[in-house]
């Protein structure tokens, strides 16, 4: 099944192509939809304290930074959070943490119970993030790069934090570099542990490693991706790097070198990393528990290595 | 057929359990027999330049043990050598590197072919090294730990160097820590990547990088695992080293830290390397190739990683 599932995601010359995320809605203050009502014919969801679910999985890195934007904006009473388990069985993620197996918010045992309720025809890959609406338990959105610019931008009524994390001025220098970081380096690690075929690997790898050389270059003489403020560049970075050697190096043969071979960058990862809301949400049990004991397609055996040493995070 | 051939070196506990060695034949100039006949009575063979070539596998670290030592003794021209395809099909080790697919010598496809004149009803895992008779085509002997030392105690009438692989004073300790660095290194790394099952492949894990720990600490403050003076010990450990980076730590999991990340061992490693017979014997390429397409049960798709840059063993 999940190779099945990645078949579906695979393009004729082996590329690992991503799903499109099925769920676009968006919550915002602009919505004409009274509190407790659905989407505006705009499709546009009312923004309310305490009414929206975020779903994540502790070692998915699309998730992680729902989490992390969550926290930097001080919107966890806001928005309440539940967590997957980081198996994904044949059914998908599982509420297999909580008590009796189901999120005690939305009742349900698998996130694909949320996804059909809300699309009956559904048949893709369930992913997370995902922002559950809790009075009709649809899904809003499953859209993770829209996701965390609303949070930003139109759930400022109710955050209590301004960390300021998408400055106006900066946006389209920091629109194109999020573009690049997404296709080389965020999604191409997936690109590299998905290839079929050793043609489509070896491209998704150098386009990896260059990026990863242009990046260690620009924090060769900044703290972060856009200087001494920590941008959403940043947080979409950091959930990639913080895997890399724990998950990539390995079980995606990004292995030209460690995170922590590359100076500029291990120093920038391990800055962010002692940042309120990033190494504290980072979970690298279940990280490599997830991705190692999930794609039977790559490690059939499910066994998760012991290694790496991850003491120099906290050092 | 890989997949039931490591079946059959399973234990019920899940660990790697390697074979014995089925062919154990000797050539020692103690031999009664004359030139040109089989074995004596003691199943000794005659000592003969010329008569007996060694097969190997670049990519096989036991296979290139006794290439070394064959080096170093300067038995090149008294011991002709058949090279094996690095990728090894369901129907074992193949000649495909060689013109029309056949060994130039022996004049068979698939070393298949000698095991099994030499013992018809041969069911097992078909190996390198092997030292086989040009006169009958039969199989002399699998068995590498015993080859290498016989190369340098009983081939010395036909040596054109004395290297002194194994002074006698220290002949007891050096057996102990060969036997000692097979266990937990040489055959450890294949105990952590053929190991079915999590706790077989941890407590495979642990012995190893405490194995290596020791190993690191004593070459602190020695130069070799025997002083100023190469012996059959650092052969062993070198074959081992020397794929550690390239892929026992991703492949077989081995991933606590990468060798370049003990400066001990990995100083040790590169200086052996720079000596004749070590480095100029060493096919990243071929290694790679072989552990990565071969085991289909721990890399199914059969993908090589790019990395890691090895560029460093020769800088």
């Amino acid at each position: 099944m999940a190779q099945a599932q990645f078949q579906q995601e695979t393009s004729p010359r082996g590329e690992f192509v991503r799903q499109p995320n099925r769920f676009t809605g968006r919550v915002t203050a602009k919505s004409t939809s009274a509190p407790g009502e659905g989407p505006d014919e705009q499709g546009r969801w009312p923004l309310e304290s305490g009414r929206y679910r975020l779903i994540w999985s502790r070692a998915c890195p699309w998730a992680h930074r729902a989490v992390i934007v969550r926290k930097l904006l001080g919107l966890e009473d806001a928005i309440s959070l539940g967590t997957v388990d980081p198996i994904r069985d044949e059914r998908g993620w599982r509420f297999s943490l909580d008590p009796g197996g189901r999120d005690p918010v939305l009742g349900i045992e698998f996130l694909a119970e949320a996804y059909l309720l809300t699309d009956p025809e559904y048949q893709g890959r369930v992913t997370v993030p995902v922002l559950v609406d809790t009075l009709t338990r649809q899904v809003v959105t499953n859209d993770y790069p829209q996701l965390t610019l609303d949070l930003s931008t139109e759930w400022t009524p109710l955050a209590t934090k301004d960390p300021n994390l998408l400055p106006s001025e900066l946006r389209p220098e920091m629109d194109r570099l999020m573009q690049d970081i997404y296709e080389d380096v965020n999604n191409g690690v997936y690109r590299c542990g998905f290839a079929v075929g050793q043609e489509a690997y070896d491209e998704a790898y150098s386009r990896l490693f260059s990026r990863l050389d242009q990046l260690e270059q620009r924090l060769s003489h900044q703290r972060y991706l856009f200087g001494d403020h920590v941008t959403e560049a940043d947080v979409r970075l950091f959930t990639t790097l913080v895997r890399f050697d724990a998950v990539y190096h390995n079980h995606f043969k990004c292995n030209r070198n460690k995170l922590s071979e590359m100076p500029s960058l291990w120093r920038y990862a391990r800055d962010l990393y002692s940042l309120p809301g990033f190494g504290d949400t980072v979970d690298f049990d279940q990280i490599k528990r997830h991705y190692y004991g999930t794609h039977a397609q790559i490690n059939p055996g499910g066994i998760v290595p012991q290694g790496p040493d991850l003491s120099a995070w906290t050092s």
